[in-house]
Parts: structure tokens; C-alpha cells; sequence
């Protein structure tokens, strides 16, 4: 297939017109403004050589998707870069662009666009997610006040364990939470009215929650305490800690969750849970923003301060 | 340097807010509608493998802004995703951003975000061109009538005869205004407000001019008949033709032009040139939309058909 019968059979069908022309046209509703956030993901550095097409597909546009939930923002549609190493099999296809029709439906969000390259090379995917927001109502990463309590939006550590499975580093009996959880994280995406209501600043635990909460902290000149007892981690993965598998720091410092870090003013923590509570989302208070030197500490069970130096990734 | 030492010494500078959340808001102005385009290059695909990063960073960003003119919109923002096989050089980023910077200048444009990664493989850039547009106000591919006439921004060629220099299939006395057409298309975003005035129809000359009139042909039901002796080439490029480097043929079947091709109603031709002599641009007619077959017909000086099988590029 060359690349327009592709875009013909396979991409054209997730889009909003058809693909049909040099630009998509689209409206927003009135009185808000746009939001828009971008992803790449690399064959070999963001996931494995010869990975599934529907988890690459679950997990790229998820990752995409979720900056803007942690803008507190509504999804529009996104824009789908797409380049390949060699012309890919329809199998590979048919498969990737299902996953993607499957989120489609689940978040309700449509392909507004995008190119479909050869590359020499990884496969690369990058994907523009695009929202919007009443206007000024965006949750910045700057907005924590000293006193805000630090909460998450759901637990953090699986899609570590997955990533860990993935790697062979492990073999627990039950792998698949693990999996699911690393290649089809669920996103805020569907609590965003809940989060710009409550929450005073924001972001998505992509990094590792440790990384990701220090750009909170600094970009909001505030110092995040954690008390590492209180970060929510599931049943699963709370066995293999105690079976001495990992270390809650381990799993605290891990990245790929895409729950959402929010700085909630103590007043405003009982409705955000309720408010998450109705959509089926547990949230956690985890920690405290502080005034002081910019940063992060991470607390123990016996209020200890934890070294840790493993605080997310960065490429190069 | 690693990533974030890298977006905020070099692409932070570039964009409305510093980066400094997970996604960028933006206004559109009352009235309008979101338009958005996606286009990716890769390294020893779309250019030259070790290819002066000021030449990478103007054809990345003007390919993807003139299909924004395309469709008569304005500019409002770019996202840039880069991957890079290895970490870059910083002399390779100062140039790469400040070419990018003079763009920015040039067309009233700026950096709303992206992702810097890297991979295994080729530097891929993905720029996402977000503008805005009157709405309902679009240029679509598929308006034109039978009866328009076929007019371009301007002449055609001169990028492929700047891509044959770079192959070394040819060595002309002065090599630069076609390396210049080739690397920094002028685009039509200048003239966007002549284009939705006085077009029914456009589409940038990206893949090939035959190719990329034949999809306008095809998407209005309409056939294009097209007279090879109207179609403006350079002087240059005339010089190049008349001394049998090259065919006339050769130059209108080539790519990378980025002027438009727009599809006038008769009696608006003389305005949309008018219109377009008091920007600098000079509008030429080269062919007429007219019922039957949709498809392309190319006639030579005499009126004769011309066959031509080169219709443009496609991966794979």
C-alpha cells in the first residue's frame, strides 16, 4: 500500500472529514479558549521494538491526552504524526488504527489530522492533543499556595510494575493490572470539570510522581513535603512491595501513571473528593505545599526525611 | 546538556509562555474557527542527511504553515516535536532556533510547545501549524467550479531544480535562488486575506504541481486543463530549460513549491491579481476547471496533450 491508500483505508476513517483536505477546520465552543499539548513517542526509547500496535496506539494517545486533563481542560481532537521505518503491514494497521477508534469513542475525541511519513529508522509517533477551556480558567502548574494540600487522582506505581514485567525483571502471577496499566493508563480526561473547580495547580505523573510534583512545587516557588505512606498504590502492587519485590520509594519514583498531582486549599479537599468520588475516582491526599526553598522532601512512615536521587527521566 | 537544559536554553525562548505547563492556552480571536495542520520531515527522507540546520528548521515550519494559507487562514502558533538520534550539538540547536526565531518574525508566528526526545534512528521533526480563520470563511479543495480559472501565487520549479543542485545532478552558474526556493519557500501566508476574498478553491503545491491540481480536480468533481506554456517559471529556470537541463514538463510536475494553486471564478480573476501585484505576489493563469472525468489534463504549446506519468511523491 502506498502512503495514500493508507490514509485512505485506515486513517481517513478515525477523522472528523475525511482527511480531505490541506487543514481541518474546527469550532470552539463559545467563550473558550484553545489548549494544546504534544507528544512523541519513539520505537526502542518510549516503548519496546516489537510492541503491540494497539498498546503503542492506548499509550500514545493517552499520554497526549492527558496534558491537557491536567490543564483541567476538554478534549477537541488531536493530530496524528505518524513515520515508519518500512511500509507496515495492514495487519499492524488495521490493528493500531482499531485501538485508536476504540479511544476515540471512550474519550470522545476525533483525528483532526496529521502526516504519514517513511522514516529511516524507529518508528516515531507524535501526536498534538488539542481541548479547550472556559477562557482563564486553565489550571496552571504555578497556581499552589503554601497550605494547599498535595492530592492525586488515583494510584501510582503500576505502570512501573508493567514496565518492570515488560523489561523481565519480573514475573508476578497476575501481570496483566500491570500491563494495562502501563500501556492504557486511564487519564484524568474524564474528571476535568472536577479538577479546574478544586484544584489550584495541576500536572500529570508522566516523569514519576517525585519529578513531576518538584516542577509543581518550583514553578509555583512552594516546596512539596510527601509523606511516602500516604501515596496510593494498588493491592497488587502493595503485595509485591511487602513480598520485598520493590520499594514504595521505587514505585513513587516511577513514571507512566498519568494520574493527575493537584494542589487542592484544605477547604476545597472534601468536595474534590467527593466530586471525584461520584466518577469513580479514589483521590489521595499525599503531601503538603510549603513555603521555603523550592523543591521536594519525601517523608517515611516515621516522618524521616528520604534520599532519594532517582526523580525522573530525562532523554540525553 | 539533557533535555530540559536543551528546551530551556533553546526553545523556551521561542515560545508565548516559557513552556511552563503541560499544554499552551490560546485565544482565537471573536469570530473564528481553529484551523490546524500536522507535517513531519525526516532526516535522508524529506532532507539531506547532515543538511545545514537553519535550511531544516525554515522548510519545517514554512511546509507546514502554507497548508494554513491553503485553506485562506491565518497564523496563530506551531508545535514542534524533534527527536534526535543523539544529544545535538549546541552549535547545531543555536542554529536550528534561530532560524526558527527569524520565521517566527517574519510571519507573525510563535512556539506554543512540543516535545524534545530522542531515537533510534533518523531527527524527525513533526510541526503542528495551528491558525485561525473568519468562520465558515475556509478555502476548501473541494470548491471549485465548472468554468474557474487555475491561477498560482507564483512561479513553480525553482525548489526542484534546487533539489537536483543538492543531488549534484546539476551545477548552475549562480546555484542559490534555487537552494533558496528549495530550503525557504516563500508560502502564501502573507496573502491569506487575497486568498478567502477572491478563491474558491486552493491547495499548496507541496507534493508536485500536477499531483496536488489533480487532488483539487478530484475533490471538486471537476477535471483541470492545464496549458504548460502559462505555467511561471523563473528566469532562471527558463535559462535552465532553453539550455536542455531541463524540461518544461520536468519543472511543472516537481514539488516543493509551496505557492498556491488556486481555483478563481472568472470574473474575479482580475481583482484576485490586483489584489495579490499590491502584496508583492504576481498571480499567473495556467488552466480551467471544467465538467467531465475529474482528472488532469496538461497541454503543451501547441494544445497538444502532453503524457505524463509524474505526478508526484508518495512514501512507500
Amino acid at each position: 500500500m502506498n502512503e495514500f491508500d493508507i490514509i485512505a483505508k485506515y486513517f481517513a476513517p478515525l477523522s472528523i472529514d475525511g482527511l480531505k483536505d490541506d487543514a481541518a477546520v474546527l469550532a470552539l465552543p463559545a467563550g473558550h479558549e484553545l489548549v494544546v499539548s504534544s507528544d512523541t513517542l519513539n520505537e526502542g526509547t518510549h516503548f519496546m521494538t516489537g510492541a503491540a500496535p494497539a498498546d503503542i496506539a492506548h499509550k500514545a494517545l493517552r499520554a497526549s491526552i492527558s496534558d491537557l486533563a491536567a490543564m483541567g481542560a476538554d478534549l477537541l481532537s488531536y493530530q496524528l504524526n505518524i513515520a515508519f521505518p518500512d511500509a507496515p503491514a495492514e495487519a499492524w494497521l488495521a490493528e493500531f488504527t482499531a485501538a485508536l477508534a476504540a479511544d476515540q469513542q471512550h474519550f470522545g475525541i476525533q483525528c483532526s489530522g496529521g502526516d504519514t511519513t517513511s522514516i529511516k529508522g524507529a518508528l516515531s509517533i507524535s501526536i498534538t492533543a488539542l481541548g479547550c477551556i472556559p477562557s482563564g480558567r486553565q489550571v496552571a502548574r504555578s497556581g499552589a499556595q503554601d497550605g494547599d494540600i498535595i492530592m492525586l487522582t488515583g494510584p501510582v506505581g503500576d505502570a512501573f510494575i508493567g514496565l518492570e514485567i515488560l523489561r523481565g525483571a519480573i514475573k508476578p502471577q497476575d501481570p496483566e493490572p500491570f500491563l494495562e496499566a502501563y500501556h492504557k493508563p486511564r487519564t484524568a480526561c474524564e474528571i476535568t470539570r472536577e479538577v479546574r473547580a478544586h484544584a489550584r495547580a495541576a500536572i500529570d505523573v508522566s516523569d514519576g510522581l517525585l519529578a513531576d510534583i518538584s516542577h509543581m512545587a518550583a514553578a509555583s516557588n512552594l516546596r512539596a513535603v510527601i509523606n511516602a505512606a500516604d501515596v496510593p498504590i494498588s493491592k497488587g502492587a502493595r503485595a509485591l512491595v511487602e513480598q520485598g519485590a520493590f520499594t514504595l520509594e521505587s514505585l513513587i519514583a516511577g513514571g507512566d501513571d498519568y494520574v493527575l498531582a493537584c494542589a487542592v486549599a484544605p477547604e476545597n479537599v472534601d468536595a474534590f473528593v467527593a466530586a471525584l468520588a461520584q466518577k469513580g475516582f479514589v483521590a489521595a491526599r499525599i503531601g503538603l505545599m510549603e513555603a521555603g526553598d523550592s523543591g521536594l522532601i519525601l517523608l517515611d512512615v516515621s516522618g524521616e526525611i528520604v534520599q532519594t536521587k532517582q526523580t525522573g527521566w530525562s532523554h540525553f
